[in-house]
């Protein structure tokens, strides 16, 4: 590393506000105590155990046959672009067109070069507490202020946004806002009210909002229709909202690596020139599979299937973790998340770390969890506790157990 | 975008540093002038007509079919980084381990990642030119100082780098090189001595290197096999270089958006720490099939039978523009790219700006190519002219058939 006297530190200040996903600290743990041959129960993965539709496998290695494998255009191919934005008129009434699609590969890409598109360094950016990490890490890492921006548990056993408080968070220096409709941790599906109320912000204040879109085909039979709207589709808001779309969750591609940023010309255009310079362009035959997975009844029949399976799975879910002493479980209208509130139990052992509590009840019944923590920083005046299960990578036979072996573990305490 | 009273710029200051590859503009031009029905001869892509090698598609086809379609590690598969590491070391005698390598989705991703890891803003980035112009791009839109060190034509007619000069550009500011042996767009083949300069100068300096590796595969007969080494390999280099790999030229895959960093481990795990952020993980299967194309005796074999075909394209191509009055072609050792002086063609047809030369030979021709302009910044005191031809998309009919065209179009000037 050159000698002592002219040893300077090779690594830039930003990496020291680049944070991670802890949740996968916990997939490494759990690792580890499933190889010392305990059985581990994995609701901490957001991963699914459902393989990607064959139509859409089929589409891609056609695609690979027919030679789809040299450079494309930065900004996706055509066919993808048009078929996006067609979706997203379809789903939601707005009136895309190809022109304002720009492919990426996933979702996570266009959150980072939202903040470069619209952020100068010390902006602020509000971002939902608890969230998904990323969020944060990224508006850190480029060397904005990220706010967070809460949600409550309400008196019927939902969280709900708490939009006085994000008024209270506005400052003039707020540029840009992320929004997660069904949400992750939480599972929160927006009313329209709130929706409405954080567009409202956003025209007042001047704000460029976000819409991380990886949820809303992923809604249960209990959920109100009525609140089914896209914040883009609200006055004013279609000019300032980027969308942020991915294919991981509709149609179990996580590992195909494909997504697409939906929005206004002007912010497109911007993230296609840095999709130039960081990627050249998205997995050309990747994309033309992206047109059968958005286009095909095949594909659109898998989603629908999958989606009564995550119901299914989550009421199972619910009675079990309700069954046991000291948790209270969230029940979500959408994604494949339930919040459970584990205040109780943490009393009664005595605990008052929620980390404690986690890595405790994974080495002593195998059961595996994120926690609150996990999405962010607890904000001051959190009181409550909570875990989150994934249950988009197990059986209702794992389901089951759950109950089975928390059950009489918690009986000892409670 | 709300009232006129509040409304501010919409951009973050960083887009106005944000390049892109011009050459870009090339393609675009030569297409609408294809459209109007005129014969085009497309020696301004870097995009090759070779199909991916067979058993490259059927490993990636097989990988799809058994399932390799969820999340992976954000730092690439196991066997992949392996394999990666193995061919560096095979290759090139280095000692690298899989925990070295973070892969990537194509070549490009670890330009910017190996500044955003070394440079803090206002750090300077020395870069080749004329050059991949992507180095500067990112340079600029990360806010560090880029500083352009010089190739020049010598007597032999080939292009050597100006150690001299490069001495002269370093400040206690500078931070990093970039090094692209096997250079695009002048395909120089570096001499042992030159690079050896380089790394006396990254450690006598404290520099930290970005060896950008997409030709090494591609050197032809009359290359010196006595100067293939490789940076990292030399005294102090190692903990101080991050190797760029990308499977886009040796296998002909660019659209498959594979490539991968190589080196120190306190460099490479803050690289896959952005992947995490960044884009999670790289298309798993394709990565699966990443592992075949380093390892099958017939990818092997594609890639020399490809090499083979380019030079014979270089041989013809070199024979065909020494033959164009006013033209006179610096025959590359290595890589798919051939400039060529045109300084005396230009001068013949009174024309000074390279630009309007080669817009007004490919409107009035059709042959199509890019200039020493597309690949950086011309630098005060550079008073020859040259272009460049991409011979990896053309078939030897289109190499003769550019000398028959240019040939006649040329002697009405000189």
């Amino acid at each position: 590393m050159g000698s002592v006297a002219n040893y300077r530190d090779p690594l830039a200040d930003r990496l020291g506000r680049l944070g991670t996903e802890t949740a996968y600290a916990v997939a490494l743990e759990a690792g580890k105590i499933k190889a010392s041959g305990r059985k581990v129960y994995p609701f901490h993965i957001g991963d699914l155990n459902f393989p990607t539709p064959t139509v859409v496998k089929e589409a891609c290695k056609n695609a690979i046959d027919d030679g789809f494998t040299g450079y494309c255009p930065a900004a996706g191919i055509p066919s993808l672009r048009k078929s996006l934005a067609d979706h997203y008129n379809d789903v939601f009434g707005l009136s895309y067109l190809a022109e304002n699609v720009s492919v990426q590969s996933g979702g996570k890409p266009g959150i980072g070069k939202f903040i470069m598109c619209v952020c100068n360094e010390g902006d602020e950016v509000l971002f939902p507490s608890p969230g998904y990490p990323i969020y944060e890490s990224m508006a850190k890492f480029l060397n904005t202020k990220p706010v967070p921006y809460l949600y409550k548990e309400t008196a019927d056993g939902s969280f709900s946004l708490d939009v006085q408080e994000l008024r209270t968070k506005i400052t003039p220096r707020t540029k840009a806002i992320f929004v997660n409709n069904f949400q992750n941790p939480m599972g929160v599906a927006h009313t329209r009210a709130e929706l409405e109320a954080i567009a409202d912000l956003c025209v007042e204040k001047d704000l460029y909002c976000f819409s991380d879109d990886p949820y809303y085909q992923i809604t249960f039979s209990d959920f109100n229709r009525d609140d089914f709207i896209h914040i883009a589709s609200l006055p004013g808001m279609f000019d300032r909202t980027l969308c942020g779309y991915t294919f991981s969750k509709s149609f179990a591609m996580t590992g195909w690596r494909l997504g697409g940023v939906v929005g206004p010309r002007w912010l497109i255009d911007m993230v296609t020139k840095i999709n130039t310079n960081d990627e050249a362009c998205t997995t050309h035959f990747v994309q033309v599979a992206g047109v059968t997975a958005l286009e095909h009844p095949e594909a659109k029949k898998f989603t629908v299937d999958m989606v009564n399976e995550l119901e299914v799975r989550r009421d199972v879910l619910a009675e079990e973790l309700n069954s046991i002493p000291g948790f209270h479980a969230i029940i979500p209208k959408a994604t494949f998340y339930m919040m459970a509130n584990v205040t109780k139990a943490m009393k009664a052992m005595n605990i008052s770390h929620i980390e404690t509590f986690r890595s405790k009840v994974l080495r002593e019944t195998g059961v595996s969890f994120c926690t609150r923590a996990h999405f962010g920083t607890p904000t001051v005046g959190e009181s409550k506790q909570y875990v989150r299960f994934a249950f988009s990578g197990v059986t209702v036979d794992q389901i089951k157990a759950v109950g089975e072996v928390l059950r009489p573990y918690m009986q000892q305490f409670c």
